[in-house]
């Protein structure tokens, strides 16, 4: 009996704590959606790891590190009308770990001159700030 | 010290038998490579999981189940001069789990006419079959 219970434990232990919980993993999205929608690419870009290893992919181009991933955000929506409305749809949610994820999707930008959309993968983590992104591969329709 | 090599026990079977194998994960796609330089598109789609669940995305589009990429694959690619050369660079295998992994990486294809490259994310899964790709997302560099 005793060894059933010690055996019981350690699995609990190794196990985790819990189920991991999709609704945190969309928040982060969420998040970065309104603060695109309010204008602010510094608000958006919070749902990245702050690190050197974060790594952001579109089309044939390898971003790397947070400060460059935020200079090309920057440089490429300097205004609101560039930033446009942000929407995502789609979103799939799959869990590898209690501590990591992969949200797959569509964005779309409407804006006043055209409205550019695509698909998205993300990896995310859970790391002691919370959940973040880690690695983006964004990819734009041609059509 | 009954107790501590029940818990040791329990931790390693828990914890799985050992570490996962990068080189199991990067021989599939090797293999595709070598099928897809023969000219096969069926042995190169050897690699994905034969799954009505296997997605596929590419700029805007997603398609699912394996029937579907295989037709899509068979349609784009219909003769050894459209396949090319097949090269993968750049390769890089993260493990989220012993079952499940992400390879990222630049694909180029070398033909008389043209030279497409870019980028891809796979996530593979250890199947009883063996290690596959599940998710594709593949995506073209615009010059």
């Amino acid at each position: 009996m005793k060894h059933a219970s010690l055996v019981a434990l350690v699995i609990l232990f190794v196990s985790g704590c819990g189920a991991p919980d999709e609704s945190e993993v969309l928040h982060v999205l969420e998040t970065q959606r309104r603060a695109w929608n309010t204008g602010s690419v510094e608000g958006y870009m919070e749902g990245y790891w702050k690190s050197e290893e974060l790594t952001f992919v579109s089309g044939g181009t390898v971003t790397k590190g947070y400060a460059t991933v935020l200079e090309r955000y920057r440089q490429g929506y300097s205004s609101p009308e560039l930033m446009g409305e942000l929407s995502f749809t789609g979103l799939h949610t799959e869990f590898f770990s209690r501590t990591s994820a992969v949200v797959t999707g569509e964005w779309r930008l409407r804006r006043l001159a055209d409205e550019p959309w695509g698909r998205f993968t993300l990896l995310l983590k859970r790391l002691p700030e919370g959940w973040k992104v880690v690695y983006d591969h964004t990819s734009l329709a041609v059509e």
